[in-house]
C-alpha cells in the first residue's frame, strides 16, 4: 500500500502530455492554477462537512480528493510527493526518532 | 521515503495517551474536533496562498502542513491513512490497472 | 446605497417559495445546507486568490460572491441579516462609540 | 441599522493611520495582506462549522467575523463596501427590479 502515492505521482505526471479532453487531470492541468487551488479549497471545505457530519466513510472519501488535488498541485508544481514526505520525515524525526515529535510542533 | 505516513500515523496514535501540555497534537486533541479542523481550513488557505506566491519551497511546507493535520483529524476519528491510500488505489486502478485513471474522475 | 442587503435578504426570503427550477438560488435551498456551505468555502477561496492576484476589480466580484452566499446561508437558516450587522454595531458600538473599536478585538 | 457597513468602513480607514499596537485592526494591517486573507481562510470555515452544529447563535458570529475580516481586506486594498454593494445591486437589480433576481446568477 506504501507506494500508492509513488504510483500515483507517475500517473499524474504522464497526464501532462494528455490532450485536455483525455482525462479529468488533463483538462485541471489545462485549466491552469487557479482551477487546482478552487479545488483545494473545495475539498478542504467539504472535509470539514464530512467530519462534522460524524461520517467516517464520506470522510476518508474526502481525505482521499483533499490529498489528490494536493498531488495534482504538486505535478502541476513540477514537485514530488516526496518533498512533501521528506518535510515531515525531517520535521518529526521519523528515521527512528519519533520522540523528538513531541519537541517539535509544525511551523 | 514511502512509509513515514506509517510511521507519523504510529506517533499520532501514541499521542493520544500523552497529557494534553506533552505535546502540540496532544494539545490538539484535547482542544476537539473543531479545532482540529480549523487547522485544516487554514492550511487549506496557506496552501493556495504559497501557490499564488509562486514560492515552491513554501509550497511543500503548506502542504506538508495540510496532509499533517489531515493525518491528526485521522488519528482522532480513528482512521488509520491506509483508509485513504486504498480510497486513492480503489479510484485509479494503482495495482497494475493505471490506464483506467482516465475513465475515474474523483467524485 | 445603503439598504441593498435589506432588499436581498427580501429576493432571498421570497425566492424560498420558487421553484428549484426558477432561479440558481431558489436551486441552491432545494440542494439544502451543505451545498450552500460548499458555496462559502468556494467563494472564500476565490477571495483569497482574486486578492493574491492584486486585481481589485476580480475581488469586489468575489467578496459580492461571498456575501451573497452568506446570505443565502442566513435566509436558509432563518435569519436575517440586520442580526449581523447588530452583531457589529454592538462589538464595534457603532452607535456613536467608534472608539471602543480598538479596545474591542472580533472574538 | 443600515449604515453599519458605512460607518465600520470610515472606523477601517481611521486605523490605516494607527500604530499597530493600538488596535486588532492596526495590527492586521502591519501583518499585512496574506495575515487577512488568512483569517478570511479561518473565518468562513468557522462559519461552516457553526452552520453544521445548527447554532444559529453562533453562526450570526461567525458571519460577522467573516464580514468583518472581508471589510478589513477591501480597506487594506484601497476599496468601500459600496463597491461591493453597487456589485450586488447591479447584479440582482435591486433599485426596483428584483424579479430579474431569478435571471441573473452569480457568476
Amino acid at each position: 500500500m506504501s507506494d500508492v502515492l509513488e504510483r500515483l505521482a507517475e500517473v499524474l505526471e504522464a497526464r501532462k502530455q494528455a490532450e485536455p479532453e483525455s482525462s479529468y487531470v488533463a483538462k485541471l492541468y489545462a485549466k491552469g492554477l487557479d482551477a487546482i487551488l478552487k479545488k483545494i479549497g473545495e475539498e478542504a471545505t467539504e472535509t470539514v462537512m464530512a467530519a462534522k457530519d460524524g461520517d467516517r466513510e464520506h470522510l476518508v472519501k474526502e481525505v482521499a480528493d483533499l490529498w489528490f488535488h494536493s498531488l495534482v498541485l504538486l505535478a502541476d508544481q513540477g514537485l514530488h510527493p516526496n518533498a512533501v514526505l521528506d518535510e515531515l520525515d525531517r520535521r518529526f524525526g521519523l528515521s527512528g526518532l519519533a520522540e523528538k515529535a513531541a519537541r517539535k510542533p509544525p511551523a
